[in-house]
């Protein structure tokens, strides 16, 4: 009788482990010691465009941010506050440039988690010349193509993802109405409402004029670039509060977007560079493919898409990413730093490609059956 | 004949190898390379509480310090210019602050090796502020729980090693004298005559009015601040002069304290969260752990203990701590940041529980048979 | 016929892919690898003399420029800017020392790259005093063996390449004329017109009165001193226009010394410290032999010298330098700072050793046959 007793215990062990376990649809574990490596092995290669505070920097430690703030694995937070530190809490310089801000994510981030430590002042001082004063992108001082201030859509990854969580945190929706001001008039310009897809800037827009033409003939929609936007949009609708105003606009856009980019998807769970020419050339790009990852999983996580629909995605998309991640931690096939789609290889890298990386790894980790 | 004396020098320079050999306890290649891997992974994953100067890299760079100083391995000395430069040889802000200074002890350990790189006025400047100017702790301005300067018994370790060795190497007995008066007062409020350990601050006093209480009901004697004592202890000793005046109180305190913890260490070498309630938290913590390995092997070394009573206390921690280091360098098993006992796994680390793995290393590396 | 047209395409294949594999001496691959493990080591091990702008430090990231320049590969960049970057682009502080000018070389060669990011007016600003100002050197308050500006053969590695690079980028032969001024005089004081090579300093010149000998009898002639010199003309030389006024005193000097160092190599492929003594310490040295290896290839590569009279030489010299890194990296056999020939080890390492490992690779892997 004993016995039996104890072996009903062991089965009703083994059924509740197997219970949990089966709930995420990956071994959890090994997707943190996957993100893990990619962070170390950034850490040991520190890179940068301009400076140790701008979007390269700011787009990776947007991914540190959110591997902790899912793993809660101290080797993140120990990253995110020793580059803080050095970056003296600061935003780069140019306070028209979105790219000059997103580095203020993780600082946001650091911010919740050891308040005494950071300090907010230079980005609350960037936010509100950025968004309330005149600048040399809307005065056009800073010559672009548009004289709007997010006048590429990269731009909607840098600045309106900070924005938001520097509102939620000052709980002042007033810096959302600002955003999204911003936000529609970049969508007006670049937002292709057929396929659903944002042009890089307006040098790819189409009036007949000499466009510019994929060899197939098709538009230029580019992975990366709208990997920034769909990554940025997950980043904002996470921190908007559910019952703000224009709350409804955001979620659409990512459905659509979403619903075009599960089209568009490669058997290798991968998305292209070119997005509508997969010929042009025919890899798995990382950046693009893990923010789009990302945005997907947080998507089912949070309840915006349909497990039914979209888990598969997700899962075919992370195996995919995993592939392209070296033993050394290093995460190879990123397409250089530009404004376009263009080559890569099993060996390119940028930490901005790592951040993607580990956006993509901090939210499948969480997916459940 | 003359193979016959071939013979015999080989035998001679065999018995003189093994003579050697045996002189030691440990293979020293071993413990310097367990020790330098621990310092790769840690420079590899640099963390801080509030800043580069604080008291958790105080402590883990005197590790580093005294790992230097017993192998002379250069990368050691390396990792310490580094952190001593970038920190423009600087104390931490808070004059009034124990925590602060104890970064200091790598600067002036640094100082003996190379002179001309290392700046030891700022740590000049802190030592007279701290110890004969009034100041938060002692008018209340900051508040605690006793206006006296060290009024926690981690502070045992944070400040009096660092004005030791600062009066050695100024060969300022004065300065010996101050540390003295401040110490006292922290023994005469913290240490328990009968259990021969301290409290962690007064909270674990016993008034018998609502005692702090072990499920067992004994006192709360915390394991890391108990080693934070015993291991500035055995630091001060190292730089005090044989002969100073106060010296003696210093060795009994040192005696008690190590006679105590002999009897309290476990069959796996290590000592417990809880000195007194193992069964709190059941397993071998690193932190306070090493600290007592570094402190016991040091008096074996010094010949403040008999090796017949002591030698296995220190083999014994030494082979517990070697199994807290993971393949990678990583030294698990360590206690997070707090202020009194809590829970750790082998997963959890902290830069000040490198350290406290290095101090151990620097003195059984040393110990013979 | 369709069958043979396919099996002759496929000879053709394999013939000029054969062709293109013949015509590198090594596997390109490997010691591209090779080079990124030793900066990778290096970086993971950051160690400087004085300040991360010294002479140290410069000569390891000469070669790590030197290393991008061959391979493209984006570690190396990464590292340069990021060193660039934390050192705001400066060179050390003594502007009569040409010990703090070196740095400077990884400042020009990234300004080749990235040129918005580098800021070469400390650079100019540098030279402008060290060349044409009344100086400690020149004036003796800044006490040497002789009142000029390079008294010690190192400097002739310092302050030449760096000025002749500059005077490259801004097209100013009269910084060559200023330097060769100097340089003459370092030539004239301490190059052995027998020996064909370069004293340290005056310590080792004879004038019958208590010379300096090594046991046998022999003048000292120190490995890394000399490998100083000649890689510094290898420097200089890549820089300097093909029909500069004094370019034939350079090309007369590097082909006579490198004629010497034939005759001194070792069957291990490596140079000993002291030159004309090898038994005084018999060991390869590698930041002596690193530097010989580097200018001797590039003088190959660059039709200076004789593929049949020097390629054996290259590629003997860069097996043995192969052999003394270390699985992890590292890079072993470096003799630790000095100014004479003195001990190593097969753990003696310096960052200078390394850049020395990485000139040398950045040469040989264009070696063809």
């Amino acid at each position: 009788m004993k016995l039996n007793s104890k072996i009903i215990m062991l089965w009703v062990a083994v059924l509740l482990y197997n219970g949990s376990y089966a709930q995420t649809v990956f071994d959890q574990k090994k997707i943190e010691n996957a993100m893990v490596r990619a962070m170390e092995w950034q850490e040991a290669h520190p890179i940068f465009e301009m400076d140790t505070r701008d979007w390269t920097c700011g787009a990776y430690y947007t991914g540190v941010s959110r591997a902790h703030k899912s793993t809660r694995n101290q080797v993140f937070l120990a990253a995110l506050k020793m580059a803080g530190h050095y970056n003296n809490w600061e935003p780069y310089k140019r306070l028209h440039h979105a790219d000059d801000i997103i580095i203020s994510y993780s600082y946001l981030y650091a911010n919740t988690i050891r308040k005494r430590i950071v300090d907010l002042k230079p980005t609350h001082e960037f936010i509100q010349h950025h968004l309330y004063e005149p600048n040399a992108f809307t005065n056009g001082s800073d010559t672009t193509l548009m004289k709007i201030l997010w006048w590429w859509c990269d731009a909607l990854f840098m600045a309106p993802p900070v924005i938001a969580y520097y509102a939620e945190q000052t709980n002042d929706n007033s810096l959302l109405d600002a955003m999204h001001e911003q936000y529609k008039q970049t969508y007006d310009l670049l937002y292709d409402q057929e396929e659903h897809l944002f042009a890089r800037d307006t040098r790819f827009l189409w009036d007949g004029v000499d466009d510019i033409k994929e060899e197939n003939g098709k538009k230029v929609f580019w992975g990366r670039g709208n990997g920034w936007v769909l990554g940025g949009l997950a980043l904002v609708l996470d921190h908007m509060p559910k019952d703000y105003e224009h709350r409804e606009f955001y979620e659409q856009l990512y459905r659509e977007m979403v619903a075009k980019l599960k089209e568009l998807q490669h058997k290798d769970g991968l998305w292209r560079p070119s997005l509508l020419s997969p010929e042009s050339y025919s890899f798995g790009e990382v950046s693009g493919s893990g923010f789009y990852t990302f945005a997907i999983a947080w998507g089912i996580n949070n309840g915006l898409l349909e497990k039914d629909e979209y888990l598969r995605v997700a899962i075919d998309a992370w195996k995919g990413l995993q592939k392209c991640q070296q033993k050394s931690g290093k995460v190879g096939w990123v397409q250089n730093i530009g404004a376009e789609p263009n080559n890569a290889t099993s060996e390119s890298w940028q930490n901005f490609g790592t951040g993607a990386f580990l956006l993509a790894g901090s939210e499948v980790i969480k997916l459940k059956k």
